[in-house]
């Protein structure tokens, strides 16, 4: 186990590889406008490699012996094993839709895993400049300001964060409109805000209460969010009840009030 | 017909009125998560007609001979008739969910119609600092920078806005998640915000391709994004494909070349 000091360093690492990602992100997203549709796609693409390059190459310089899992390079690679080694898993534009269209929420993930637990996390909304860090035991911030989870103890005032599916074959669509159908009775209103990262984050900050999401990306959507909410005093679990697991594509997460009420919510939808 | 002179005052006069509600909405925005339920609820109302009584106040100053139509006062006096005369329409605080739950898409709306047109319009999120504003013939702004409606030309690479039913009936739920469901395999993604005025926002500023939102509050959540979206290059309109109507709380819009896409697509949802 690393100790405060190295965790308080590795930190200062990512927050540094954020905000530089974040420069290019910032310059990207304002451009996308002014190019064609292929050039949206090909700068979505670029931006995406430069910032995990950027990102990859500032870390492995530090830290040469940890390991590391891109959502840039599993796709170019394959899958990567997650292993008990302090693993920096990262998602250099979480949002990419809203990237490309210019809807304001887009973010640099960045998550260290220690034993394969989330110890240290950073999201970076470069387009608000919101800046959300944790360290695990050490609490969670935004801007430096620390932040905890919303105190909502009825899912009926609650605010619930979810996502559209990535996969639009008739079985997920259906799937995706009868959970958000049997939800729409049992919480008080519904957000999509595109990125999966920043929902984690908004149930961290008390924005939103409750918030699920499945079929998501990768570990890299996740790893930074989960260490960031936990440390806001949230849980983070599976859809079902069980207990978290990072690579499995599936979350959900509230504050710690919630989580019976979600998970008992969520298989009625049946 | 008011001159561009008088138009550009009134445009003035609506900046001011809507800062100095988003100073009100700005404090309150950050205290609600300190209060308990009760409050917040409480400070919900309270902010609302703070505002509503500051934005009134200072127009009926300036134009004591103007009509004027809000949320608030109409929530307490019954409906107040849109008439020729010059007319200013106000939401003092639109997405009041957001409001209390921290969620940064909370907006001052203020449109001002004469012969029922749109004609002048002002739309200020305190929280991320973006004031969006237009005049009939004048272009649109965002902080002062002309802004225009996207040129996506597909829908299926088009981003969708829309919002949950506030009605929770069966009747609204089921609409609501058969039109999602039937829209989610004809466009790109979804996004929710939680405010009607942001949306429209989001489509002047090409944030959104194409949005639609049945059964909202009223006028007031509609009046001053209507100009701006026209003033950007947009269209607005009847989700059904008809003329827009400022009291029917349905509204549409979209850049000039997916309105009839996105009409076709409403339409088989049956």
């Amino acid at each position: 186990m690393a100790d405060n000091d190295s965790l308080s360093e590795f930190l200062a690492s990512a927050v540094d590889a954020a905000r530089k990602a974040g420069d290019i992100i910032r310059k990207g997203f304002y451009e996308t406008k002014h190019v064609q549709h292929k050039g949206q796609v090909d700068l979505v693409t670029e931006t995406d490699k430069a910032c995990e390059e950027l990102i990859f190459k500032h870390l492995k310089h530090l830290y040469p012996t940890h390991k590391f899992i891109g959502e840039e390079t599993t796709a170019a690679l394959g899958t990567t094993e997650l292993t008990d080694e302090p693993t920096w898993i990262v998602d250099p534009v979480d949002g990419t839709t809203n990237f490309v269209h210019g809807y304001p929420f887009v973010c640099v993930s960045i998550g260290l895993t220690i034993g394969k637990i989330p110890t240290v996390g950073v999201v970076y909304n470069p387009i608000i400049e919101e800046l959300f860090t944790a360290i695990r035991g050490k609490g969670a911030f935004l801007n430096g300001n620390p932040i905890k989870v919303s105190a909502q103890t009825e899912l009926i005032t609650s605010l619930l964060g979810t996502e559209a599916p990535t996969q639009r074959d008739k079985l997920s669509v259906d799937g995706c409109t009868n959970r958000i159908n049997n939800m729409l009775s049992k919480v008080r209103s519904l957000r999509m805000s595109g990125s999966c990262a920043l929902n984690l984050c908004g149930i961290a900050c008390g924005r939103l209460d409750v918030c699920f999401e499945l079929g998501f990306g990768g570990p890299w959507d996740v790893a930074a969010g989960a260490v960031i909410i936990r440390e806001a005093g949230g849980v983070v679990f599976d859809p079902s009840g069980a207990d978290f697991d990072i690579i499995s594509q599936r979350v959900a997460a509230s504050n710690p009030f919630l989580k019976d009420a979600l998970v008992d919510a969520l298989r009625q939808d049946q």
